[in-house]
């Protein structure tokens, strides 16, 4: 084995989280990524230009590269298969992936093997909906099978007619209508862990997610308050998961807790939002775990540094320019950890996140909250 | 203030291990290599070829960046001045960075500021050097006051005959010839400190440095059986030297230990190997607090984030594939993080290091060395 070569596909802030860690494993990164000044591109030297479903485009990024991973879900099956028929080392196999990429095969699956999920339905008629609206009650969730289009892909429908509407939507985009009820949850978490083709698992410490307006916006590791029979139990089930569907990197199972139950939500085969605390605060992030496990290497311990972390997104506002206010965040709060993906700022848009690391969790959530707020301009003392 | 580029002079492992953290901040790096393939030409986009004795290869690389820093003293004072003259922000400016390169500067500098040295003399001719044995007594070390030639540096010699063969070669070379006493040390230390233009400082914890045939080979963070008072007296040398000297960025001050004095052996003004250990046992890293030094922000938290950390180096040996013994190392030691350069394997050569951090200091030396020992193929079990 001389040094290896990772291919990823899509140059997200994912695969650019992965370079740091590249760099001090002496793992060389390749990146496919749809523009040059992509947020990995700025940050790997070998950067190939590509469309993630042009099919020469990926075979010829796929020549050399010891494993093929990804920064993203949307790498159509054709080319998945493409890869696979060329000999290519697919990490996680399309055959997991597509779980990821299908919303109705996951639940399909995960319910088959008795995994709890929120109450769901396929539905293809108006009857179809009626039933399964008399089953769970108003208001319910609706969900395109196979993920957004212009930036929607999950709706919030109140009544049929609202929600028949955007069936038709959903179909016009040529695609399959997964619906589930309103799950009543008191919080979101996460349960990622990190899994080789060998079969060695890692489970991080569950975490809980704050979401604003449907983005995730804070995560604390690990949840507070949440018992340990609770956690191990959510840690069960996100190895249980990766098991069951063959995941290889790493998994995040997205939960509702209800109080009572921990209901999967959705699933990402990817380093996940929901683990950038990792960064900061654990002795392995999932970055490195991630490409520990796709390259069949034993994995490095998921333990936390410390009792807490807290991580902030930096959702962009109105302030365009981050490091135009680094002097402040930093002179503030020596601890406090900032990481920028070099992408334009746009309202809303995930531009970075700050990380702070340490003992008592009342003081980094606010330290947290000061430095996000500072950096994207939200509050300017 | 847009997202800031910073051009360092030096494609070596410090420049390659700034990257990491450049990525997490935003910073965008340029690095001046001597080739495509050096250390951090493999992992920087903006790399630009071409020697840092060359004036207009210099000048050219210059152009655009915020600030000018170093991987290496090995810059001419002809071309820093050439820098200063164009008009560019260079940190450690070259008034600074002198005293690293001339170690005979650096004696006179500090001992006209009372900070205790070992015994030295500029030796010009026979007579002087008689004088200075007589004072202090065989053996002796000559240095060549510039650094090194043909890999030498620095001569431990026993005689008057053997130091004027010496001396010969090192004027043969050019160089003046700077002879100190042969302290008995009871062991080195290493006190290091960020210090930013508007001159705010932040000292490390004082390190134990080991060496082998000359070469650093391990760093104990905190120094073991170092008492609180001894490592702020070593602390306080460091930053008055830092204000004294006018340094910005990184400094780390080398010092034997004399079981009651504390003495000054060597200075390096960038990130050093004495503090790789802070990549993953600090709050911040040497290499985050250098960036932010020599960009005048704010500097973070040098604080350890566990009570000890244990440095070993991968000095090369008979293994030339370190990716080999990746496998063994990683399975039999979750939590220690492994570090390589890219650089090919060479006897002596620094190729890599691995960190270990946590609460057991035999326990961590135990694992450090023998990560480092299997990685280098010096065991294979």
């Amino acid at each position: 084995m001389s040094a290896p070569r990772v291919g990823v596909i899509g140059g997200g802030q994912l695969a650019r989280m992965m370079q740091p860690v590249a760099i001090n494993l002496g793992i060389q990164l390749r990146v496919l990524c749809a523009k040059p000044d992509d947020s990995a591109a700025q940050v790997i030297p070998d950067s190939v230009i590509g469309s993630h479903s042009d099919i020469n485009a990926v075979l010829a990024f796929a020549k050399d590269c010891d494993v093929i991973t990804f920064d993203h879900e949307h790498v159509p099956s054709e080319v998945l298969s493409a890869l696979i028929d060329a000999g290519h080392n697919v990490q996680p196999n399309p055959s997991a992936l597509q779980f990821a990429q299908d919303k109705l095969m996951m639940r399909a699956a995960l319910t088959e093997a008795g995994i709890a999920c929120p109450k769901w339905a396929q539905i293809s008629s108006a009857q179809q909906l009626e039933d399964f609206a008399l089953a769970v009650g108003w208001p319910l969730v609706l969900k395109s099978a196979k993920g957004g289009y212009d930036g929607k892909g999950v709706w919030l429908v109140e009544a049929q007619a609202q929600a028949l509407e955007v069936i038709s939507d959903i179909h016009a985009h040529g695609q399959e209508v997964l619906a589930e009820e309103c799950v009543p949850f008191v919080r979101e978490l996460a349960a990622q862990v990190a899994r080789s083709p060998h079969g060695q698992c890692v489970a991080y410490p569950v975490v809980q997610s704050t979401q604003t307006d449907g983005i995730c916006h804070e995560v604390i590791a690990p949840c507070p308050e949440f018992s340990e029979d609770r956690a191990v139990a959510a840690q069960e089930m996100a190895l249980r998961i990766a098991a069951l569907l063959d995941v290889t990197g790493m998994l995040a199972v997205e939960l509702f807790d209800t109080g009572t139950e921990l209901l999967v939500n959705e699933l990402a085969m990817r380093p996940h939002n929901s683990g950038h605390w990792s960064m900061d605060g654990a002795v392995t992030s999932q970055f490195e775990n991630h490409l520990r496990a796709v390259l069949d290497l034993p994995l490095g311990s998921p333990a936390q540094v410390t009792p807490f972390a807290v991580m902030v997104n930096l959702l962009g506002q109105d302030l365009d320019n981050l490091h135009s206010a680094f002097r402040h965040v930093m002179a503030r709060d020596p601890g406090v950890k900032v990481h920028l993906y070099g992408k334009a700022v746009k309202k809303g848009r995930k531009i970075g996140h700050v990380n702070v690391v340490g003992d008592n969790l009342g003081d980094l959530t606010q330290r947290a909250w000061h430095a996000a707020d500072y950096l994207t301009g939200v509050i300017d003392e």
